[in-house]
């Protein structure tokens, strides 16, 4: 991973050998973008190639967007697509969709390519896999102008990751959020440990996948952020918290069932790139939560 | 419906008449009962029921034991049984099993008239069908002589309930318990109106099926409670409170999805004659239950 | 206490000696307000008399106002004032001031009477001691047609509370609000009984006066309103729970001093017809509170 | 402040001359313990100097006792005692007692000297003004064996914390607690910036003082604890939060006085070197606390 100060010695041929995929199949911004070095932070390079972008002729620009692959379209189920294009749509479940999806996905691809000659574009690992199908059918809904200035800026996005994946140095871009937990016990005042968690997506409104599952420490939250080092997938999310277990070892006498076994807390995600904390602070008869920081 | 003061005045074959079904298959405990006369209360007729009972011969209490249908047996399927079980059996699902489940049950009834010479009696009203089947597992691990004394304890339950139905009067039984919530909004310190609810029970660790539907009314209450004037059946629930709409509606500007949409409120019930009291204290990013009264 | 049925049939000198006094010092409302008889509700007859009022002549109603007593004023003092205006300002605790807060009231009184030509006229019975004052301060400030229709409104609501006193019958109107208050044990899921409250009410920044104090039930609630049948004065609460003996006693183990001894809430009072339930949701580690229903 | 890689080189003299201030007027517990040099961390050098302690004379040990200082005593007052008590006296605000206070406290030293024969020792850092009364009233009513070990105990505390901010080094001790807030908006579902915060010690049953303000940070924090680098003295404690100053700004419309305008949390500590984090989590009708961590 090279780094901004590297970057800023290097030659043309190596920045641009370095950067060059950052804009998918458009080395050009790269080759442009060398010109306004050095960079004091990434966020001033990331600055610098979204200017190279926006002072392109329509004409390249047009490309930009018109060389992006599909979102499981036959190109990426075929492998003929850009390495980071691969991973992204992989992160996003893309590669593993079922014949139904699929054809979901090459329907909402043809309508769109219908009506705005263009490929769908959006920045597949800030959205879980039913916002993901939802914007899609929003931004067909959308006029041609619009269309085009969110497709953009949705370029700019993967770019912005792709970067801040590529390179280090000061002034990062924020890019990722995070998402984290909590658990109290109220009739010991103690954080509540070993209690185990497990974290689903809900990608429809009757079907929830597990995406995380992790047990607390000690200080009651987990070692590492449920989702951490990335964006947050847009989406409804569901923390379940097997905390009956926990105060049946330390509260003898409770009934079973408890009134507490599973707390199952749904809540939304709509910031990618924000903290989602989300306690549990509980008792054998009561519980509650909310968004901290 | 008669009253216990009519009951008192009622010449013996009308008494017997009317609460010879209370003990299934088994007149002779209200013929005996009819001999303390005349009660105070319900509550009285009750015990001087289970009296009889007792005083009854070894013999007696167990053809009484042996008489009671089983659940879910042939004889209930093909409806020789007493009216009162069909209707018990009934309220539980057990008319609607699936053929797995018959024969889950065909295999535990065998099991238990094996291992105990008896059928297997339970107060179904009591028990949701998760707890129904853990139960009666949990039952056939029992000795004889405890095992015993169980059935009968359970015999008493749904004479209880029966009684209850059957006879209006001072100093009644408590044979029935309730669930109710009640939706607060912190925002506008008010209570919530128009919240749809709905009430599951999980009747497998997977699998929950609606049990009730209601909307908050002015109070941030449900007009009826969400269950009333019979047991609570034991087993675990799943309040769902569609608080999403509520905020969208009041506090413009909140993001899409939001924090909270659907809250879900796990809860397990094991007092089937208590008052469940679930309440609801939310704003659109925190919420709190607890076991209230 | 007559009947709305027995003034609707009385004799007019008789239901002008009955609600005579509603207007302080202006019988000619009730002489007025008879000829709209019959009343279907109280509120109606309220509605008659208000409108008599507003009918009436600007020097009649000038003279209303004129004759009103000053709070705390020297007629006060030398009981040389209406026996209702008595009781009022008696229940405000204007009859117990110090000779500084005397001064205050003159000092003021005197200014008002000099910016207005009438003496200050306030429903006493919705005001706390420093909602007296502080509302006292900021109505000196407003200009004269603004205050004239505040003091009118004033003597509406006097008038409403003495009607609403004097008088049964269907269709009353809202002139009493209440305060309740309920604890619940999120250790034991249960109301806590037995708990010692106290309410206080803060007269000044730094100075708070018990205004009443009381148990918990078993049901976790105190026997009757811990201000309830007149209204709740405007001002700034609080409520002491002396939840400490309580956890002390059914939870062996807690340190001493324990994290949670006396809890208390400040909370204040806008709406002196509302109602203000305000519970304690406690474990020994942790409790909230919130405006409920 | 001398290292422990210091220490374990350092001359005898020298290591006397450092260390032989942590025992009161007792340099020969650091005579003894350079025996046991060298020592991996600093536990462990408080560990051989408590060692020496322990196996010194039964002379030793009580001219150890009876050399400390009694509190707020005439040798404190005339400056006739170590510095180090002198600074730890005036922390707990000895230094500052009215002449009623100091009567109060000459009269339990004069009883516990009566009793005991030896000055009362209390590691006063870990006491608020009200837990140092009760204690000392409560160990007067102690037996002298059990008297005597708690004496020792203390002394082992005092030095202790002595030790801890005179040597640096690993492995040190465990002899700071800390006292932290945070304030959470749940309408906003962001911290609480700006919030101005008061904490006050209940330094009888009636009288509060102010003992640190703050104001909350962009993260809805201090920027330091309200209580850090210290023990956490023993004591019942009240934060208030002045959240309707901020609600006011944030949430135009609401009611004056506003349901929540200061509110006060009133709670105990009882372990001295335990993390206190007391966090308020608010609307502009709810809020709740706990202990978290």
């Amino acid at each position: 991973m090279p780094s901004l100060a590297a970057l800023n010695e290097a030659s043309r041929p190596d920045f641009v050998a370095a950067l060059g995929g950052v804009f998918e199949h458009a080395p050009w911004v790269a080759e442009r973008a060398v010109e306004a070095r050095p960079f004091a932070t990434v966020a001033a390079l990331a600055e610098a190639m979204r200017a190279a972008v926006e002072a392109a002729s329509d004409a390249d620009r047009h490309a930009l967007l018109a060389n992006h692959p599909e979102l499981a379209g036959r190109a990426a189920r075929d492998g003929a697509i850009a390495l980071d294009s691969i991973a992204e749509q992989a992160a996003a479940g893309l590669d593993r969709l079922s014949e139904a999806e699929y054809a979901r996905f090459e329907a909402l691809n043809a309508a769109y390519r219908d009506r705005f000659g263009l490929p769908f574009i959006l920045c597949v690992k800030r959205h879980g896999r039913a916002s993901l199908l939802s914007t899609f059918e929003a931004r067909l809904a959308s006029d041609p102008a619009t269309e085009r200035a969110t497709a953009l800026a949705e370029v700019f996005r993967i770019a912005a990751i792709r970067l801040d994946a590529l390179v280090t140095g000061e002034g990062g871009l924020k890019t990722t959020g995070r998402l984290s937990t909590h658990v109290l016990d109220t009739v010991a005042g103690r954080p509540a440990a070993g209690i185990a968690v497990t974290l689903l997506e809900w990608v429809s409104d009757t079907h929830a996948v597990v995406v995380a599952r992790a047990v607390t420490n000690a200080d009651g939250r987990t070692d590492a952020p449920l989702i951490g080092g990335r964006p947050v997938p847009i989406g409804a999310y569901e923390l379940r918290f097997h905390i009956g277990d926990h105060f049946r070892a330390t509260h003898p006498g409770l009934p079973e069932p408890p009134f507490l076994d599973i707390v199952a807390i749904r809540f939304g995600i709509a910031d990618p790139e924000g903290h989602y904390h989300v306690p549990l602070v509980a008792s054998p008869w009561s519980y509650q939560t909310y968004r901290g920081s």
